[in-house]
């Protein structure tokens, strides 16, 4: 069996069993500021669970370079997780079905300039992997008590070719 | 009595009564994915009031350049808005004192790359103004049901300078 990913255009149709791309729509939902700024609404299904809340952070994140050796998959059970690059560079993102509470075969994207993505919460995925440093993003995820994190080491690794 | 304004560099310090510079701290929180990526924790105080939540939208502003005319202020008496540029370019921050109601003396601020900003609940702001295309930003803020949205035009306007 091939261990060999070959990373796919990141599109919003292609992304949505995982999560939602952030990008702007092919028109805005309400043109705000006397018509100067077009406002695409609420892009992200976030969820931070009963207990708890959203908070911003940023991730500073070591650029990494193809082909890309894929170790670990983790997902967050209680809650959403939102990257926005701070700079225009693509990077990549993994992400991998559940299957019977295990990651199944993964894929991966390549994002173009001004696209972020929102992980669904319970999404099976790859660490921050920029492209490009400064590997800077802000990060829309759920603040809370519990660690919310859980991890599965990959052996043989996956290679993530472009 | 003078209208103009000098944009000062934005600093947490400088900014902290208005709201929080999304930045980079000294160190981060924690290091997290086997060293390979630092947190910077929970950098926003978000308040999306009793009948809203979180979303994340995009912004798409028409850049503006120097002199800016300031001609309007608005808050959100609901919730907190934040701004996170999807460019390295700088932009101008524009906020003012509360003084019984109105807005006072607006400040201005000037970012550098990789910096964003959150407005507090409240807080009189200028509109999103970009100084370079394109000027986009992902937006954090409350999405609920009411306007949330007092706004003030100012005549005659404020010239802002850098």
């Amino acid at each position: 069996m091939s261990r060999e990913i070959r990373a796919e255009p990141l599109t919003a149709e292609a992304f949505a069993p995982f999560g939602d791309v952030l990008e702007l729509r092919d028109a805005p939902d309400k043109m705000i500021n006397a018509g100067l700024c077009g406002r695409h609404h609420d892009l992200a299904a976030l969820d931070f669970g009963p207990e708890g809340r959203a908070g911003i952070s940023l991730f500073d994140a070591q650029p990494r370079s193809f082909p890309y050796e894929l170790t670990l998959l983790e997902r967050h059970p209680e809650g959403s997780q939102a990257f926005v690059p701070l700079t225009e560079h693509p990077f990549l993102v993994i992400v991998a079905p559940d299957v019977e509470g295990k990651p199944g075969t993964p894929r991966a994207f390549l994002t173009t300039p001004h696209q972020g993505i929102n992980f669904h919460r319970g999404t099976w995925h790859g660490v921050l992997t920029p492209l490009h440093a400064p590997g800077l993003f802000a990060v829309v995820d759920r603040i809370g008590a519990t660690p919310n994190l859980e991890e599965i080491f990959l052996d043989p690794p996956y290679i993530v070719v472009p």
